[in-house]
């Protein structure tokens, strides 16, 4: 199907969704890579597809544009050759090793805990309600299409640390006090990371079992986020 | 010193220093964050100081400016109340472990690897001359003050590995063929990483004397740039 009026209505709906809000309201995201889109079509979550090139052809609904709405739909500067409208992913119940974000505010960050999450087998992400949105386009291309590999939650994390079940090892981050995370029986594990400037909140701390950090030279105060979540999953995996 | 023109020949002098180019040229380069400028300023690196705040006050040169002037200098969209005008650091020959980048591009992960090299004590980075300017303002906020603890080298990295001292083991990555790297005789290493897309060039790959790779689950192929230097210089640390 061909459309060349930007205020078509399908347009307008289309633009939406680079807001949190109709994202939200519609349970619909947009992907602008071809790589991640078929990672996306792999998992049956591409309701349709927006292109400007007439060569391609897609297996589902296509909608053939001009480069002038392709601008309006896309994120990124240089521009998006194709563009999916993909439902969100379906939450499941916890399962496997948990990586709980208290608070993560940058999409790169988020973006790269998802792919080690993935790499180091942390099946279940739990994103506090403040944490930065999953489907921001930037969140998006940093997984690198390993956004559909991961069960993810999105809740308030208090209630659900309390209610989280005692085979759980509920652990998280203190730069001064914590142990060393090699000397830890480290699975299951619920493992908390907090925001990038003011760590985890007292409250979340109280309820994890044990703190860990990561031995490092004295110089250095701390790791970024997304890295020291990284290191710990992979000491986790490896342990 | 006040200054309340935009058109003042310091207020043009200082925006440039936005463009590489310039920043190349004056060996200077803008600084925007308090903590960041109290690291520089131990340093000795800081020329003047540049601020709309009549309250703030500094052992050196400083200049207070209108609002309209900050928001000329500063490249954050929340804006910045003090701006510190800073020499490049100074190239040193190089010490201790190497981490050596070929074409990283994105300043994020280029920041990120700054802090991780100092938290496990590579002393010395290597810059391919493609790699992303380190004097770019989203690289120095990343690096949390780091990059003053660090010797900093661009250069041409082929003809730098070539003449590199034999009693350094020259490592890079390779996800398919490489070794497990907790088995590797570590110091002193020379670790190449390469660029977020292509990975290491060919040529660069075949003056290493080992490439290494990290275990992780076969859903994954690959780690963020940042993530996978930061826990090879983890490991090599900790080895």
């Amino acid at each position: 199907m061909e459309i060349t009026s930007p205020n078509n209505e399908k347009v307008k709906a289309w633009q939406k969704l680079k807001q949190k809000k109709y994202r939200d309201l519609e349970g619909l995201f947009l992907i602008e890579d071809e790589h991640l889109i078929s990672e996306a079509l792999n998992h049956h979550l591409v309701k349709e597809i927006i292109t400007n090139d007439p060569s391609l052809t897609y297996p589902i609904s296509t909608y053939y544009v001009t480069d002038h709405i392709m601008k309006l739909l896309t994120d990124q500067v240089s521009g998006a050759k194709v563009i999916g409208v993909s439902k969100k992913i379906k939450e499941e119940e916890i399962k496997g090793n948990l990586i709980i974000l208290d608070n993560i505010q940058d999409p790169g960050n988020l973006g790269t805990i998802i792919r080690s999450a993935v790499a180091f087998n942390f099946e279940t992400l739990v994103l506090s309600n403040d944490t930065v949105d999953i489907y921001n386009p930037k969140v998006i291309r940093s997984t690198e299409g390993m956004l559909f590999n991961l069960n993810i939650i999105r809740t308030d994390i208090i209630p659900f640390l309390k209610s989280l079940d005692s085979t759980y090892l509920k652990v998280t981050t203190d730069v001064k006090s914590g142990k060393d995370i090699k000397g830890l029986n480290k699975k299951p594990m619920a493992l908390v990371i907090g925001n990038e400037g003011k760590g985890v909140r007292e409250e979340v701390a109280s309820l994890c079992d044990e703190k860990v950090h990561l031995e490092m030279t004295k110089i250095c105060e701390s790791l970024n986020a997304g890295v020291s979540a990284s290191i710990l999953m992979y000491e986790v995996f490896h342990g």
